[in-house]
Protein backbone atom coordinates (compact mmCIF):
# COMPACT_ATOMS: atom_id res chain seq x y z
CA UNK A 1 0.00 0.00 0.00
CA UNK A 2 1.45 3.31 -0.79
CA UNK A 3 2.48 5.31 1.86
CA UNK A 4 2.56 9.30 2.09
CA UNK A 5 5.15 11.53 3.48
CA UNK A 6 4.12 12.40 6.82
CA UNK A 7 0.46 10.94 6.42
CA UNK A 8 -0.31 7.57 8.73
CA UNK A 9 -2.60 6.41 6.24
CA UNK A 10 -2.84 6.21 2.43
CA UNK A 11 -5.47 8.86 1.17
CA UNK A 12 -7.44 6.76 -0.43
CA UNK A 13 -8.48 5.17 3.09
CA UNK A 14 -9.31 8.83 4.29
CA UNK A 15 -11.55 9.83 1.07
CA UNK A 16 -12.82 6.19 0.79
CA UNK A 17 -16.65 6.18 1.63
CA UNK A 18 -17.35 2.27 3.59
CA UNK A 19 -19.78 -0.13 2.31
CA UNK A 20 -22.90 0.51 4.46
CA UNK A 21 -22.05 4.21 5.89
CA UNK A 22 -24.04 6.93 6.21
CA UNK A 23 -23.35 9.65 3.90
CA UNK A 24 -24.02 13.00 4.61
CA UNK A 25 -22.72 15.68 2.59
CA UNK A 26 -23.71 18.35 4.19
CA UNK A 27 -21.11 17.08 6.96
CA UNK A 28 -18.11 16.57 4.18
CA UNK A 29 -16.40 20.17 3.61
CA UNK A 30 -16.45 20.69 0.28
CA UNK A 31 -13.34 22.98 1.33
CA UNK A 32 -11.46 20.53 3.62
CA UNK A 33 -7.63 19.59 3.84
CA UNK A 34 -8.17 16.43 5.21
CA UNK A 35 -4.05 15.58 4.01
CA UNK A 36 -1.88 16.30 2.24
CA UNK A 37 -0.39 19.90 1.33
CA UNK A 38 -2.12 22.83 3.18
CA UNK A 39 -1.76 25.87 0.57
CA UNK A 40 -2.09 26.54 -2.94
CA UNK A 41 2.08 26.81 -3.73
CA UNK A 42 2.26 23.61 -1.74
CA UNK A 43 -0.36 21.99 -3.49
CA UNK A 44 0.69 22.65 -7.22
CA UNK A 45 4.39 21.83 -6.55
CA UNK A 46 3.13 18.10 -5.04
CA UNK A 47 0.98 17.88 -8.04
CA UNK A 48 3.92 18.34 -10.38
CA UNK A 49 6.22 16.28 -8.33
CA UNK A 50 3.88 13.57 -8.95
CA UNK A 51 4.22 13.64 -12.95
CA UNK A 52 6.68 11.24 -13.41
CA UNK A 53 5.73 8.86 -11.06
CA UNK A 54 2.26 8.55 -12.69
CA UNK A 55 3.70 8.17 -16.53
CA UNK A 56 6.54 5.69 -15.69
CA UNK A 57 3.47 3.74 -13.88
CA UNK A 58 1.45 4.16 -16.63
CA UNK A 59 4.17 3.41 -19.23
CA UNK A 60 4.42 -0.07 -17.17
CA UNK A 61 1.06 -0.75 -17.41
CA UNK A 62 0.35 -0.22 -20.70
CA UNK A 63 3.86 -2.57 -21.04
CA UNK A 64 2.55 -5.41 -19.26
CA UNK A 65 -0.53 -5.28 -21.43
CA UNK A 66 1.65 -6.01 -24.81
CA UNK A 67 2.38 -9.51 -22.92
CA UNK A 68 -1.45 -10.57 -21.63
CA UNK A 69 -1.77 -8.49 -18.52
CA UNK A 70 -5.28 -7.60 -18.70
CA UNK A 71 -5.36 -4.80 -16.36
CA UNK A 72 -5.90 -1.35 -17.11
CA UNK A 73 -7.85 1.18 -14.36
CA UNK A 74 -11.25 3.62 -14.72
CA UNK A 75 -11.13 6.80 -13.42
CA UNK A 76 -14.91 7.82 -12.94
CA UNK A 77 -15.36 11.74 -12.28
CA UNK A 78 -18.85 12.63 -11.18
CA UNK A 79 -20.05 16.05 -9.70
CA UNK A 80 -22.24 18.65 -9.96
CA UNK A 81 -21.68 21.60 -12.71
CA UNK A 82 -18.77 23.76 -12.56
CA UNK A 83 -17.22 20.98 -10.00
CA UNK A 84 -14.19 20.47 -11.95
CA UNK A 85 -14.38 17.50 -14.09
CA UNK A 86 -13.04 19.05 -17.16
CA UNK A 87 -10.57 20.65 -14.85
CA UNK A 88 -9.44 17.85 -13.40
CA UNK A 89 -8.79 16.06 -16.84
CA UNK A 90 -7.26 19.17 -18.18
CA UNK A 91 -4.45 19.37 -15.04
CA UNK A 92 -4.37 15.68 -13.88
CA UNK A 93 -5.02 13.35 -16.65
CA UNK A 94 -2.80 15.75 -18.73
CA UNK A 95 0.09 14.58 -16.64
CA UNK A 96 0.25 10.93 -18.16
CA UNK A 97 0.71 10.00 -22.22
CA UNK A 98 -2.17 11.00 -23.59
CA UNK A 99 -1.70 7.73 -26.07
CA UNK A 100 -2.46 5.64 -23.26
CA UNK A 101 -5.73 7.41 -22.27
CA UNK A 102 -8.80 6.63 -23.70
CA UNK A 103 -10.93 9.94 -22.55
CA UNK A 104 -14.78 9.95 -23.32
CA UNK A 105 -17.39 12.68 -21.59
CA UNK A 106 -21.42 11.32 -21.45
CA UNK A 107 -23.47 13.81 -22.40
CA UNK A 108 -27.37 13.92 -22.27
CA UNK A 109 -28.50 10.14 -24.13
CA UNK A 110 -29.33 10.47 -27.56
CA UNK A 111 -32.03 9.01 -29.13
CA UNK A 112 -29.92 6.00 -30.32
CA UNK A 113 -28.87 5.49 -26.79
CA UNK A 114 -31.90 5.70 -25.31
CA UNK A 115 -33.41 2.48 -27.26
CA UNK A 116 -30.28 0.68 -25.40
CA UNK A 117 -30.10 -0.03 -21.25
CA UNK A 118 -28.45 2.47 -19.66
CA UNK A 119 -25.02 0.31 -19.54
CA UNK A 120 -25.00 -0.05 -23.15
CA UNK A 121 -23.50 3.05 -24.18
CA UNK A 122 -20.63 2.80 -21.34
CA UNK A 123 -19.66 -0.62 -22.24
CA UNK A 124 -18.13 0.95 -25.84
CA UNK A 125 -16.28 2.87 -23.70
CA UNK A 126 -13.96 1.14 -21.81
CA UNK A 127 -10.59 1.03 -21.32
CA UNK A 128 -8.52 -1.42 -23.18
CA UNK A 129 -6.32 -3.35 -21.43
CA UNK A 130 -2.87 -1.63 -20.61
CA UNK A 131 -5.01 1.90 -21.20
CA UNK A 132 -6.43 4.57 -18.08
CA UNK A 133 -9.58 5.53 -18.77
CA UNK A 134 -11.15 8.51 -17.82
CA UNK A 135 -14.85 8.79 -17.87
CA UNK A 136 -16.35 12.23 -17.52
CA UNK A 137 -19.72 11.86 -15.82
CA UNK A 138 -20.86 8.08 -16.45
CA UNK A 139 -23.77 5.16 -15.79
CA UNK A 140 -23.85 7.07 -12.56
CA UNK A 141 -26.13 10.09 -14.39
CA UNK A 142 -28.81 7.39 -14.87
CA UNK A 143 -29.46 7.67 -10.91
CA UNK A 144 -28.35 11.06 -10.53
CA UNK A 145 -30.20 13.19 -12.92
CA UNK A 146 -32.69 10.26 -13.60
CA UNK A 147 -33.39 10.21 -10.12
CA UNK A 148 -34.09 14.18 -9.84
CA UNK A 149 -35.64 14.68 -12.86
CA UNK A 150 -37.76 11.45 -12.57
CA UNK A 151 -36.58 10.45 -16.11
CA UNK A 152 -37.66 6.75 -15.02
CA UNK A 153 -40.62 5.53 -12.90
CA UNK A 154 -38.68 4.76 -9.36
CA UNK A 155 -39.54 1.07 -9.68
CA UNK A 156 -37.21 0.41 -12.08
CA UNK A 157 -34.33 3.09 -10.56
CA UNK A 158 -34.33 1.03 -7.24
CA UNK A 159 -32.80 -2.29 -9.75
CA UNK A 160 -29.93 -0.03 -11.69
CA UNK A 161 -28.33 0.53 -7.99
CA UNK A 162 -27.98 -2.99 -8.17
CA UNK A 163 -27.42 -3.39 -11.79
CA UNK A 164 -24.02 -1.30 -11.36
CA UNK A 165 -22.83 -2.97 -8.31
CA UNK A 166 -23.24 -6.19 -10.26
CA UNK A 167 -21.81 -4.42 -13.65
CA UNK A 168 -18.89 -3.10 -11.72
CA UNK A 169 -18.15 -5.96 -9.74
CA UNK A 170 -17.59 -7.84 -13.34
CA UNK A 171 -15.10 -5.34 -14.46
CA UNK A 172 -12.94 -5.41 -11.72
CA UNK A 173 -13.15 -9.00 -12.01
CA UNK A 174 -11.64 -8.96 -15.58
CA UNK A 175 -9.18 -6.38 -14.14
CA UNK A 176 -10.38 -3.18 -14.28
CA UNK A 177 -9.27 -1.23 -11.71
CA UNK A 178 -12.11 1.43 -11.13
CA UNK A 179 -11.20 5.01 -8.93
CA UNK A 180 -14.64 6.52 -8.45
CA UNK A 181 -14.17 9.99 -7.80
CA UNK A 182 -16.83 12.58 -6.45
CA UNK A 183 -15.79 15.76 -6.31
CA UNK A 184 -17.42 17.86 -3.69
CA UNK A 185 -18.44 21.50 -4.32
CA UNK A 186 -20.32 23.71 -2.28
CA UNK A 187 -23.25 25.83 -2.98
CA UNK A 188 -21.32 28.72 -2.51
CA UNK A 189 -18.79 27.92 -4.40
CA UNK A 190 -21.00 26.39 -7.45
CA UNK A 191 -22.89 30.26 -7.44
CA UNK A 192 -18.98 31.77 -7.56
CA UNK A 193 -17.91 29.51 -10.53
CA UNK A 194 -21.40 30.48 -13.08
CA UNK A 195 -20.59 34.04 -12.11
CA UNK A 196 -17.08 33.69 -12.93
CA UNK A 197 -18.21 32.33 -16.01
CA UNK A 198 -20.69 35.24 -16.80
CA UNK A 199 -18.19 37.87 -16.41
CA UNK A 200 -15.61 36.39 -18.77
CA UNK A 201 -16.16 36.67 -22.47
CA UNK A 202 -13.57 33.46 -23.10
CA UNK A 203 -15.82 31.27 -20.52
CA UNK A 204 -19.55 32.11 -22.20
CA UNK A 205 -19.02 28.96 -24.26
CA UNK A 206 -19.09 27.25 -21.15
CA UNK A 207 -22.02 28.93 -19.66
CA UNK A 208 -25.55 27.34 -20.02
CA UNK A 209 -28.50 29.28 -19.18
CA UNK A 210 -30.43 25.54 -17.97
CA UNK A 211 -27.44 25.84 -15.14
CA UNK A 212 -29.40 27.84 -13.63
CA UNK A 213 -32.16 25.47 -13.43
CA UNK A 214 -30.45 22.66 -12.05
CA UNK A 215 -29.21 24.89 -9.58
CA UNK A 216 -32.76 24.95 -7.72
CA UNK A 217 -32.45 21.67 -7.94
CA UNK A 218 -29.22 21.68 -5.76
CA UNK A 219 -30.47 19.32 -2.08
CA UNK A 220 -32.31 16.72 -4.71
CA UNK A 221 -28.91 16.07 -6.18
CA UNK A 222 -26.92 16.25 -3.37
CA UNK A 223 -29.50 13.68 -1.85
CA UNK A 224 -29.18 11.67 -5.25
CA UNK A 225 -25.51 11.25 -4.72
CA UNK A 226 -25.41 10.07 -0.82
CA UNK A 227 -28.16 7.64 -1.99
CA UNK A 228 -25.61 6.41 -4.87
CA UNK A 229 -22.80 6.67 -2.93
CA UNK A 230 -24.15 4.77 -0.02
CA UNK A 231 -25.81 2.21 -2.63
CA UNK A 232 -22.49 1.75 -4.72
CA UNK A 233 -19.46 2.42 -2.65
CA UNK A 234 -18.53 -1.23 -2.86
CA UNK A 235 -15.64 -3.04 -2.15
CA UNK A 236 -14.93 -4.05 -5.71
CA UNK A 237 -15.68 -0.25 -6.75
CA UNK A 238 -15.30 2.13 -3.62
CA UNK A 239 -16.61 5.56 -4.11
CA UNK A 240 -14.07 8.37 -3.10
CA UNK A 241 -15.41 11.89 -1.56
CA UNK A 242 -12.33 14.83 -2.82
CA UNK A 243 -13.21 17.84 -1.59
CA UNK A 244 -13.60 20.17 -4.62
CA UNK A 245 -13.61 24.21 -3.64
CA UNK A 246 -10.32 24.73 -4.06
CA UNK A 247 -8.99 23.49 -7.54
CA UNK A 248 -5.10 23.12 -6.78
CA UNK A 249 -6.28 20.80 -3.65
CA UNK A 250 -8.90 18.91 -5.85
CA UNK A 251 -5.85 18.53 -8.44
CA UNK A 252 -3.02 17.05 -6.28
CA UNK A 253 -6.42 14.38 -4.20
CA UNK A 254 -7.25 13.20 -7.46
CA UNK A 255 -3.27 12.84 -8.56
CA UNK A 256 -2.64 10.81 -5.44
CA UNK A 257 -5.39 8.58 -5.43
CA UNK A 258 -4.41 7.37 -9.09
CA UNK A 259 -0.88 7.42 -7.72
CA UNK A 260 -2.03 4.75 -4.63
CA UNK A 261 -3.84 2.58 -7.20
CA UNK A 262 -1.24 2.40 -9.66
CA UNK A 263 1.25 1.45 -7.25
CA UNK A 264 -0.60 -0.84 -5.50
CA UNK A 265 -1.61 -2.35 -9.15
CA UNK A 266 2.33 -2.48 -9.36
CA UNK A 267 2.56 -3.56 -13.02
CA UNK A 268 5.71 -4.77 -14.61
CA UNK A 269 7.98 -4.40 -17.75
CA UNK A 270 7.65 -7.75 -19.63
CA UNK A 271 10.74 -9.92 -20.51
CA UNK A 272 12.36 -9.91 -23.64
CA UNK A 273 10.59 -12.60 -25.73
CA UNK A 274 13.35 -12.60 -28.02
CA UNK A 275 17.30 -13.81 -28.20
CA UNK A 276 18.78 -10.27 -27.09
CA UNK A 277 22.74 -11.56 -27.93
CA UNK A 278 21.13 -12.94 -31.27
CA UNK A 279 19.23 -9.99 -32.13
CA UNK A 280 22.51 -7.48 -31.40
CA UNK A 281 25.08 -9.38 -33.53
CA UNK A 282 22.00 -9.36 -36.35
CA UNK A 283 21.66 -5.81 -36.16
CA UNK A 284 25.16 -5.01 -36.14
CA UNK A 285 25.37 -6.83 -39.43
CA UNK A 286 22.74 -4.83 -41.32
CA UNK B 1 0.74 33.47 -41.28
CA UNK B 2 2.63 32.79 -38.61
CA UNK B 3 6.06 34.46 -38.42
CA UNK B 4 8.76 33.32 -35.77
CA UNK B 5 11.17 35.26 -34.29
CA UNK B 6 14.18 35.53 -36.34
CA UNK B 7 12.93 33.75 -39.16
CA UNK B 8 11.99 34.59 -42.87
CA UNK B 9 9.57 32.42 -43.83
CA UNK B 10 7.32 30.26 -41.56
CA UNK B 11 8.64 26.50 -40.92
CA UNK B 12 5.68 25.27 -42.88
CA UNK B 13 7.20 26.90 -45.77
CA UNK B 14 10.95 25.23 -45.54
CA UNK B 15 9.59 21.87 -44.71
CA UNK B 16 6.82 21.44 -47.03
CA UNK B 17 6.87 19.07 -50.16
CA UNK B 18 5.73 21.41 -52.79
CA UNK B 19 3.50 19.99 -55.15
CA UNK B 20 5.24 18.47 -58.72
CA UNK B 21 8.53 18.58 -56.69
CA UNK B 22 10.58 16.02 -56.80
CA UNK B 23 11.69 14.02 -53.83
CA UNK B 24 15.08 12.61 -52.86
CA UNK B 25 14.84 11.88 -48.88
CA UNK B 26 19.05 10.78 -49.23
CA UNK B 27 19.67 14.76 -50.05
CA UNK B 28 17.27 16.17 -47.41
CA UNK B 29 19.30 15.44 -44.22
CA UNK B 30 17.32 13.76 -40.90
CA UNK B 31 19.99 15.67 -38.90
CA UNK B 32 19.25 19.35 -40.47
CA UNK B 33 18.20 21.87 -38.28
CA UNK B 34 16.63 24.38 -40.94
CA UNK B 35 15.34 26.81 -38.49
CA UNK B 36 14.69 27.40 -35.14
CA UNK B 37 16.93 26.38 -32.24
CA UNK B 38 20.75 25.29 -32.66
CA UNK B 39 21.06 23.32 -29.59
CA UNK B 40 19.17 20.87 -27.42
CA UNK B 41 18.58 23.27 -24.37
CA UNK B 42 17.65 25.89 -26.85
CA UNK B 43 14.91 23.54 -28.52
CA UNK B 44 13.66 21.76 -25.52
CA UNK B 45 12.90 25.39 -24.09
CA UNK B 46 11.01 26.91 -27.02
CA UNK B 47 9.28 23.82 -27.11
CA UNK B 48 7.85 24.24 -23.84
CA UNK B 49 7.21 27.74 -24.07
CA UNK B 50 4.85 27.12 -27.27
CA UNK B 51 2.34 24.65 -24.40
CA UNK B 52 0.09 28.36 -23.34
CA UNK B 53 -0.43 29.17 -26.72
CA UNK B 54 -1.30 25.62 -28.43
CA UNK B 55 -3.47 24.68 -25.20
CA UNK B 56 -5.01 28.22 -25.73
CA UNK B 57 -5.66 27.67 -29.91
CA UNK B 58 -7.18 24.55 -29.05
CA UNK B 59 -9.67 25.72 -26.21
CA UNK B 60 -10.92 28.48 -29.00
CA UNK B 61 -11.12 25.14 -31.36
CA UNK B 62 -13.19 23.49 -29.34
CA UNK B 63 -15.34 26.36 -28.01
CA UNK B 64 -15.74 27.61 -31.86
CA UNK B 65 -17.51 24.19 -32.53
CA UNK B 66 -20.03 24.36 -29.38
CA UNK B 67 -21.28 26.98 -31.84
CA UNK B 68 -21.38 25.40 -34.96
CA UNK B 69 -17.91 26.05 -36.90
CA UNK B 70 -16.92 22.58 -38.30
CA UNK B 71 -13.50 23.20 -38.17
CA UNK B 72 -10.90 20.65 -36.69
CA UNK B 73 -7.08 19.93 -36.64
CA UNK B 74 -5.71 16.02 -38.03
CA UNK B 75 -1.44 15.49 -37.51
CA UNK B 76 -0.75 12.66 -39.17
CA UNK B 77 2.48 11.13 -38.11
CA UNK B 78 4.01 8.32 -40.54
CA UNK B 79 8.29 7.09 -40.38
CA UNK B 80 10.17 4.32 -40.07
CA UNK B 81 10.51 2.31 -36.97
CA UNK B 82 11.82 4.59 -33.95
CA UNK B 83 12.04 7.72 -36.34
CA UNK B 84 9.63 8.91 -33.00
CA UNK B 85 5.70 9.15 -33.81
CA UNK B 86 4.83 7.82 -30.08
CA UNK B 87 7.49 10.13 -28.50
CA UNK B 88 5.83 12.91 -30.82
CA UNK B 89 2.24 12.14 -29.37
CA UNK B 90 3.97 12.06 -25.79
CA UNK B 91 6.02 14.97 -25.89
CA UNK B 92 4.03 17.52 -28.15
CA UNK B 93 0.38 16.01 -28.41
CA UNK B 94 0.84 15.91 -24.93
CA UNK B 95 1.14 19.58 -24.47
CA UNK B 96 -2.86 20.07 -25.50
CA UNK B 97 -5.55 19.24 -23.16
CA UNK B 98 -6.43 15.17 -23.79
CA UNK B 99 -9.99 15.56 -23.56
CA UNK B 100 -9.72 17.41 -26.92
CA UNK B 101 -7.73 15.37 -28.50
CA UNK B 102 -8.44 11.63 -30.52
CA UNK B 103 -5.72 9.52 -30.75
CA UNK B 104 -5.16 6.94 -32.67
CA UNK B 105 -2.31 4.18 -33.40
CA UNK B 106 -3.12 1.74 -36.50
CA UNK B 107 -1.98 -1.30 -36.95
CA UNK B 108 -1.81 -4.32 -39.06
CA UNK B 109 -5.25 -4.38 -40.64
CA UNK B 110 -7.35 -6.88 -38.51
CA UNK B 111 -9.14 -9.63 -40.46
CA UNK B 112 -12.55 -7.18 -40.28
CA UNK B 113 -10.88 -4.52 -41.50
CA UNK B 114 -9.03 -6.28 -44.55
CA UNK B 115 -12.68 -6.85 -45.85
CA UNK B 116 -13.64 -3.66 -46.22
CA UNK B 117 -11.55 -0.27 -48.69
CA UNK B 118 -8.81 0.56 -47.68
CA UNK B 119 -9.65 3.80 -46.21
CA UNK B 120 -12.59 2.20 -44.00
CA UNK B 121 -10.98 1.88 -41.11
CA UNK B 122 -9.61 5.60 -41.27
CA UNK B 123 -12.98 7.39 -41.57
CA UNK B 124 -14.03 5.97 -38.22
CA UNK B 125 -11.18 7.41 -36.33
CA UNK B 126 -11.22 11.03 -37.80
CA UNK B 127 -11.83 14.09 -35.33
CA UNK B 128 -14.81 15.99 -34.78
CA UNK B 129 -15.27 19.40 -35.19
CA UNK B 130 -13.05 21.13 -32.43
CA UNK B 131 -11.12 18.32 -31.99
CA UNK B 132 -7.31 17.74 -32.99
CA UNK B 133 -7.18 13.58 -34.20
CA UNK B 134 -3.98 12.33 -34.07
CA UNK B 135 -2.96 9.13 -36.37
CA UNK B 136 0.06 7.12 -35.55
CA UNK B 137 0.69 5.65 -38.90
CA UNK B 138 -2.56 5.97 -41.44
CA UNK B 139 -3.90 5.31 -44.66
CA UNK B 140 -0.22 6.20 -46.23
CA UNK B 141 0.64 2.11 -44.78
CA UNK B 142 -1.64 1.07 -47.47
CA UNK B 143 1.02 2.84 -49.90
CA UNK B 144 4.27 2.04 -48.43
CA UNK B 145 4.54 -1.55 -46.60
CA UNK B 146 1.68 -2.51 -49.62
CA UNK B 147 3.81 -1.37 -51.97
CA UNK B 148 7.17 -2.27 -50.26
CA UNK B 149 5.70 -6.12 -49.86
CA UNK B 150 3.47 -6.10 -52.43
CA UNK B 151 0.56 -6.80 -50.50
CA UNK B 152 -1.43 -5.51 -53.29
CA UNK B 153 -0.86 -6.32 -57.09
CA UNK B 154 0.58 -2.50 -58.64
CA UNK B 155 -2.34 -2.11 -60.57
CA UNK B 156 -4.60 -1.66 -57.41
CA UNK B 157 -1.60 0.37 -55.65
CA UNK B 158 -1.58 3.09 -58.63
CA UNK B 159 -4.91 3.75 -57.50
CA UNK B 160 -4.53 4.41 -54.29
CA UNK B 161 -2.82 7.41 -54.65
CA UNK B 162 -5.57 9.29 -56.69
CA UNK B 163 -8.16 8.06 -53.40
CA UNK B 164 -5.95 8.94 -51.02
CA UNK B 165 -6.18 12.68 -52.44
CA UNK B 166 -9.74 12.79 -53.38
CA UNK B 167 -10.07 11.76 -49.50
CA UNK B 168 -8.07 14.19 -48.14
CA UNK B 169 -9.60 17.10 -50.60
CA UNK B 170 -13.03 15.74 -49.54
CA UNK B 171 -11.57 16.08 -45.34
CA UNK B 172 -10.33 19.39 -46.28
CA UNK B 173 -13.33 20.91 -47.79
CA UNK B 174 -14.90 19.68 -45.09
CA UNK B 175 -13.37 21.81 -42.40
CA UNK B 176 -10.24 19.55 -41.90
CA UNK B 177 -6.85 21.17 -41.46
CA UNK B 178 -4.41 18.24 -42.62
CA UNK B 179 -0.92 18.28 -40.78
CA UNK B 180 0.60 15.41 -42.57
CA UNK B 181 4.69 15.02 -41.41
CA UNK B 182 6.85 12.28 -42.06
CA UNK B 183 9.65 12.26 -39.20
CA UNK B 184 12.32 11.65 -41.10
CA UNK B 185 15.19 9.88 -39.69
CA UNK B 186 18.48 8.32 -41.02
CA UNK B 187 20.09 4.57 -41.28
CA UNK B 188 22.23 4.73 -38.88
CA UNK B 189 20.33 6.78 -36.39
CA UNK B 190 17.61 3.54 -36.33
CA UNK B 191 20.39 1.29 -35.90
CA UNK B 192 21.52 3.16 -32.65
CA UNK B 193 18.23 3.32 -31.54
CA UNK B 194 17.11 -0.38 -32.50
CA UNK B 195 20.45 -1.28 -30.38
CA UNK B 196 19.13 1.16 -27.04
CA UNK B 197 15.71 -0.76 -27.23
CA UNK B 198 18.05 -3.86 -26.61
CA UNK B 199 20.11 -2.82 -24.11
CA UNK B 200 17.65 -1.34 -21.62
CA UNK B 201 15.41 -3.73 -20.18
CA UNK B 202 12.35 -1.27 -19.91
CA UNK B 203 12.67 -1.10 -23.73
CA UNK B 204 12.41 -5.06 -24.50
CA UNK B 205 8.64 -4.22 -25.04
CA UNK B 206 9.10 -2.28 -27.82
CA UNK B 207 11.41 -4.11 -29.83
CA UNK B 208 10.11 -6.69 -32.19
CA UNK B 209 12.67 -8.65 -34.05
CA UNK B 210 10.51 -8.09 -37.29
CA UNK B 211 11.85 -4.50 -37.06
CA UNK B 212 15.03 -5.75 -38.20
CA UNK B 213 13.75 -8.44 -41.16
CA UNK B 214 12.36 -4.68 -42.22
CA UNK B 215 14.74 -2.70 -42.03
CA UNK B 216 16.76 -4.75 -44.58
CA UNK B 217 14.25 -3.49 -46.80
CA UNK B 218 15.25 0.61 -45.80
CA UNK B 219 16.17 1.45 -49.71
CA UNK B 220 12.87 -0.07 -50.69
CA UNK B 221 10.63 1.76 -47.98
CA UNK B 222 12.50 5.34 -48.32
CA UNK B 223 11.52 4.88 -52.08
CA UNK B 224 8.04 4.47 -51.34
CA UNK B 225 8.12 6.83 -49.07
CA UNK B 226 9.51 9.82 -51.97
CA UNK B 227 6.41 7.75 -54.17
CA UNK B 228 3.76 8.78 -51.25
CA UNK B 229 5.77 12.26 -50.86
CA UNK B 230 5.78 13.43 -54.09
CA UNK B 231 2.26 12.52 -55.30
CA UNK B 232 0.10 12.74 -52.26
CA UNK B 233 1.31 16.36 -50.96
CA UNK B 234 -1.32 18.40 -52.50
CA UNK B 235 -2.28 21.86 -51.67
CA UNK B 236 -5.72 20.89 -49.97
CA UNK B 237 -2.92 18.03 -47.73
CA UNK B 238 0.64 19.06 -48.31
CA UNK B 239 3.70 17.07 -46.45
CA UNK B 240 6.13 18.28 -44.47
CA UNK B 241 9.43 16.04 -44.12
CA UNK B 242 11.18 16.93 -40.74
CA UNK B 243 14.51 15.70 -39.54
CA UNK B 244 14.55 13.48 -37.00
CA UNK B 245 17.26 12.17 -36.14
CA UNK B 246 17.62 15.14 -33.12
CA UNK B 247 14.63 14.50 -30.61
CA UNK B 248 14.65 17.92 -29.12
CA UNK B 249 14.45 19.06 -33.29
CA UNK B 250 11.88 16.84 -34.46
CA UNK B 251 9.44 18.37 -31.08
CA UNK B 252 10.33 21.82 -31.93
CA UNK B 253 9.56 21.63 -35.18
CA UNK B 254 5.86 19.26 -35.35
CA UNK B 255 5.03 21.50 -32.44
CA UNK B 256 5.77 24.81 -34.52
CA UNK B 257 3.71 23.34 -37.55
CA UNK B 258 0.98 22.50 -35.60
CA UNK B 259 0.93 26.29 -33.74
CA UNK B 260 1.09 27.55 -37.09
CA UNK B 261 -1.60 25.83 -38.82
CA UNK B 262 -4.04 26.59 -35.35
CA UNK B 263 -2.74 30.47 -35.68
CA UNK B 264 -4.01 30.30 -39.60
CA UNK B 265 -7.28 29.22 -38.43
CA UNK B 266 -7.46 31.80 -36.17
CA UNK B 267 -10.43 29.89 -33.94
CA UNK B 268 -12.83 32.43 -31.97
CA UNK B 269 -14.89 31.66 -28.61
CA UNK B 270 -18.15 32.43 -29.57
CA UNK B 271 -20.21 34.96 -28.87
CA UNK B 272 -22.70 34.18 -25.61
CA UNK B 273 -26.51 32.83 -26.75
CA UNK B 274 -27.55 34.11 -23.38
CA UNK B 275 -28.51 37.18 -21.72
CA UNK B 276 -25.81 37.97 -19.51
CA UNK B 277 -27.43 40.57 -17.21
CA UNK B 278 -30.33 38.56 -16.96
CA UNK B 279 -28.77 34.98 -16.46
CA UNK B 280 -26.60 36.99 -13.42
CA UNK B 281 -30.08 38.74 -11.64
CA UNK B 282 -31.30 35.01 -11.58
CA UNK B 283 -27.58 33.86 -10.28
CA UNK B 284 -27.57 35.79 -7.54
CA UNK B 285 -31.22 35.24 -6.99
CA UNK B 286 -30.54 31.18 -5.82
Amino acid sequence: MAKRDGAERPLRELLRVRPGEHVDLGARGADALPAGPSDKAAGVAATAAMADRLASLQERLYAAATAGDRRRLLLILQGMDTSGKGGTVKHVVGLFNPAGCRIKAFKAPTPEELKHPFLWRITKELPQPGEIGIFDRSHYEDVLVARVRAVVPHSRLVHRYDRINAFEKALADGGVTLVKVFLHIGYEEQRKRLLARLDNPEKHWKFDAGDIDERAAWPAYQRAYEVALEKCSTRAAPWYVVPADRKWYRNWAVGTLLLEHLEDMDPQYPPADFDIAECRKRLLAT
